[in-house]
C-alpha cells in the first residue's frame, strides 16, 4: 500500500517507449511491495492470538483477495478516470484555443517567460507555437497542465499486474502457515521467508530507480517487521 | 491499496501552490479508498468463516495497524527516495552542463524543436536558456526529465495523513463489529455503513477532480462490494 505516485519519479516528459518499457515492472513493484508485507504482517498478528493455523490462512487469503481486488480494480477504474481526464481536458483547450485565443497566448507567452526567454524571442516563439491550432493545443496539454496522453490499452494491463502480483507476493508469507502445524511456527517460517524475499525485492527495486541497493534492501525489511511486529502487538492485545 | 500515480492526474508542471494546496487532499483520498475497502473487505470475508466477532475484530484490528504502518512508512520512504533521486539527478544535470556543454545545448534544442520552434528562433531561445547554468539546469530537470523539486517536509507530512485516513477509514466498517452480537449482524450493519460511505466518498472524491459524481460514488461502491464478496467467498470456502 505504497504511494506509487511518490515511490516512482514522475519521467512525464521523457519519451514514450521509456515509460512503456518500465509501466509493467513499476507494476509488479507496486504490487509485490503491497503484497509482501501487509499479508505478511496480517498472519503474524493472527498467530499471537489464535491457536489454529486454518484461521490464520482463511484470514490471509480473504485479505489477499480482497486487497488484490481493491488494487487492480481500483487502479484499473483510475486509469480509465485518466484517460476521461485527458479527453476532458483535451476538449476544453482546444475550444480555448477557438474562443478565447488571446487569453491562451498569453498564457504561451507566461509560459514561455518561466522558461526565461526574453520577451523578443517569445513574441517569435508565441507566433510560432500558436500557428497550427493542434500543435497549439498540445502544447498547452504539456506545458501548461503537464498532461501526457495516457493509453486506453494501459490501464487493463496495470490492473491485473498489480492485481497478480499482489496475490502472489501475498502466499510468499501465507505459504509457511500451509506446512506447519501451529501458528507459532508458522509465525517463524513466514518471518524468515518474508524478510529473505523483502531483502531481495528491495535491493533489485533500489537497484531499477538507480537508488543505493543495500540501504533499500534494509528498509523495506524494516518496513515489513514493524508492520509485522505492530500487528502481532495490537492483536494479542485485543485477544486478551 | 488503488495506485494514485493512475487516481491523480499528474498536474507535474502546474504552478507549486496547486500541488501543495492539493497534496494533504490528495493524501486523504489516497488513506480512505484503501482504508474503506480492504478492511471492510476482510471482516466481510471472515464474517462468513467465524462464528465469533471477537476474532473478526483481532483480525480487523490487525489489518489497519499493518495496513496503515506500510502505507505511512512506505509513503516516507518513497517521499525520502524522490527527494534523494531529484537531489542526484540535479548533481547530474550540473555536471553535464560544465563539462559537455555542446551536448546539453543540443538537448535543449531538441526539446524547443519538440514544442514546434523553427531553427532561427530555437537559435536565439538555446541562447537564451543557456546564459545562466542554474537557469539552464532547472529547464533540463523541468522539460527532459519532468522532475519538479518535491518538498522535503511533504514526506512525513504525506506519510502521516494517509497512515491516519487509512485507520480512520478502516475503524467504521469495522465499528459495526463492536455493538453487535455475531459476525452475521456485525456484516450486515458493516455492509450498510460501508457502502454509504464509499458512496459520499465516491461521490465527492470525483467533484474533487472533476469527474461526473455520481458514476465514482458507485464506482466506488462496486470495488468495495466485490471485494468483499470475493473475501467472503474465499473464506467460507477454504474454512470448510
Amino acid at each position: 500500500m505504497n504511494d506509487p505516485a511518490a515511490t516512482e519519479p514522475r519521467f512525464v516528459l521523457h519519451p514514450e517507449h521509456h515509460l512503456t518499457s518500465s509501466a509493467m515492472l513499476q507494476d509488479v513493484v507496486i504490487g509485490l511491495s503491497d503484497g509482501l508485507t501487509v499479508p505478511f504482517a496480517l498472519a503474524a498478528g493472527l498467530s499471537g492470538a489464535v491457536v489454529s493455523s486454518g484461521l490464520v490462512i482463511t484470514a490471509g487469503l480473504a485479505e489477499i483477495v480482497a486487497g488484490s481486488i481493491a488494487m487492480g480494480l481500483g487502479g484499473y477504474l483510475a486509469g480509465r478516470t485518466e484517460v476521461e481526464h485527458y479527453q476532458a481536458e483535451g476538449a476544453r483547450e482546444r475550444r480555448e484555443v477557438r474562443e478565447v485565443p488571446d487569453v491562451e497566448r498569453a498564457e504561451v507567452d507566461e509560459l514561455l517567460a518561466e522558461m526565461g526567454l526574453s520577451a523578443d524571442t517569445r513574441a517569435r516563439a508565441v507566433a510560432e507555437l500558436t500557428a497550427d491550432p493542434e500543435q497549439w493545443v498540445k502544447f498547452m496539454m504539456k506545458y501548461e497542465l503537464g498532461l501526457e496522453e495516457p493509453d486506453p490499452r494501459q490501464a487493463p494491463k496495470s490492473a491485473a499486474t498489480i492485481s497478480l502480483s499482489y496475490a502472489a507476493g501475498g502466499l510468499i508469507p501465507l505459504s509457511a502457515y500451509f506446512f506447519t502445524a501451529t501458528p507459532a511456527q508458522g509465525l517463524g517460517w513466514s518471518a524468515a521467508i518474508t524478510l529473505v524475499c523483502l531483502l531481495v525485492f528491495g535491493f533489485f527495486k533500489s537497484r531499477m530507480t538507480g537508488q543505493p541497493a543495500v540501504a533499500g534492501a534494509i528498509k523495506m525489511a524494516v518496513v515489513g517487521a514493524l508492520a509485522a511486529a505492530a500487528a502481532f502487538g495490537i492483536a494479542r492485545a485485543v485477544s486478551r
